[in-house]
């Protein structure tokens, strides 16, 4: 039987591991096997604000903490949320800190890691699917098609120290590009781009990948350099690179689930 | 009930769809709960020689095709693949062509996307875990560290063109690095790497990810370097880059998990 966590918890405990557990980025059937049972032993499920919010029905004995972020919008800070899972694990409570996507791309579970093994509280991570592979899954592309590039990048348009990436390497590295957390200024950065890239280079943008409200764009990199930010609500992933160009037949047959998301 | 693919199929029926799945790195506790579906669904499995053989259970009602492909072995080409999807597809049955790791990351999903909607079957693409989110869950450290990184590139070493990646412009765009396929050549990809990143920029490799057998080695680029091919058997990632780092603490706690994977 699960324990109340709003109650004090018996201290003598040895603290419980905190588990770091990706959502996927959306759909709820991405979860892995693996995260659906973490859901089904939570207590405690620290719930971030991209999550589909039916994932508490996976969690029936836990208590849930909204501790939602969003680029602009208030939000629960980082260093509280570090704190907040020390507690409960330090009460012997297992812990299931919910992350849209996969924990281990963005998000800052390099500093939830840290902070926890600092304060001697085990860390588990369990993985699951990114945004920009349900939104080439969507496109109906590979990522890495072996005729048009030889891997792929993940970067988001928000450095730490708030500068911009090197968009020249990555330009030249070859690979496929995905930007996350680009939405607010996707005209910029297809402009930066373009002054390493072809304007014809085929790009797409997939906003809330894998939901019922997914929107994709397929266009080239010139295109998007003309686009006007979205509204804020759906967070997207940017696809810069030759292999998006498989997408295009796609996207024709499919356009009558396609939206422009400017008229610009 | 299924029907038996043995026997010929009802051919007024229209072409279903593939199902390009994702089986993840190895434990099959990874696959999505979608994933799961439609294994259950599945009549005719195409299996690659990386996935683990224990994924048949989840198929009840299918037929199972062996068609693994791994470097250096012999293996069933990729033409002969693409060929069998697309007949078991015009038959009518329902095929899941089942590929290790993430299907739209390397393992020329965009080559078998392209043949089938080229004869006219539809493809649905389910997601799932890469190799390297894995591997990074192992080591205990986020790809894409903000202190470190501002994001992950993902490069085979083996380009279909043979040549090799741009290691210049890959280690200027200032994302940890994972390079798949790249075992046979350890040591030579460290070196070309060499050229442009310090000899103490840290580094791991995992093999069988998530695995029973999975084995990690942390160390820096400068060590790899001086590694020695280990054999073939089991697929690994190499991680390259600051965020690489953080695991340095995990390992040396896990000594006794670890292994050096050659005495150099």
């Amino acid at each position: 039987m699960a324990r109340d966590p709003r109650h004090p918890a018996d201290l003598r405990r040895p603290p419980a591991e905190v588990v770091l557990l990706s959502a996927g980025p959306g759909d709820l059937e991405l979860l892995t096997l693996k995260a659906v049972r973490a859901l089904q032993e939570a207590e405690v499920l620290l719930l971030d604000e991209l999550v589909d919010p039916g994932i508490v029905e996976l969690a029936p004995h836990a208590r849930v903490v909204r501790v939602g972020k969003r680029g602009g919008c208030r939000s629960t800070p980082q260093a509280f949320i570090c704190r907040l899972m020390r507690r409960y694990a330090l009460q012997g409570l297992r812990v299931v800190r919910v992350k849209g996507g996969e924990a281990l791309m963005f998000g800052r579970a390099g500093e939830e890691i840290a902070f926890l093994r600092e304060a001697g509280v085990p860390v588990r991570i369990i993985n699951g699917v990114s945004a920009a592979f349900a939104a080439a899954a969507s496109l109906g592309v590979s990522l890495t098609h072996r005729e048009h590039c030889h891997g792929v990048t993940f970067v988001t348009a928000h450095t730490a120290d708030h500068g911009e990436p090197d968009w020249d390497a990555l330009a030249r590295g070859g690979t496929t590009l995905a930007i996350y957390m680009g939405m607010g200024r996707l005209a910029g950065i297809a402009r930066a781009l373009l002054a390493h890239l072809p304007a014809g280079t085929p790009a797409a943008v997939v906003q809330g990948a894998s939901r019922e409200d997914e929107r994709l764009v397929v266009d080239t990199l010139g295109g998007l350099a003309e686009m006007q930010a979205t509204h804020r609500g759906a967070p997207g992933v940017i696809l810069v690179g030759a292999a998006l160009g498989e997408a295009i037949g796609v996207a024709t047959e499919a356009a009558s689930c396609m939206e422009r998301m400017v008229a610009s």
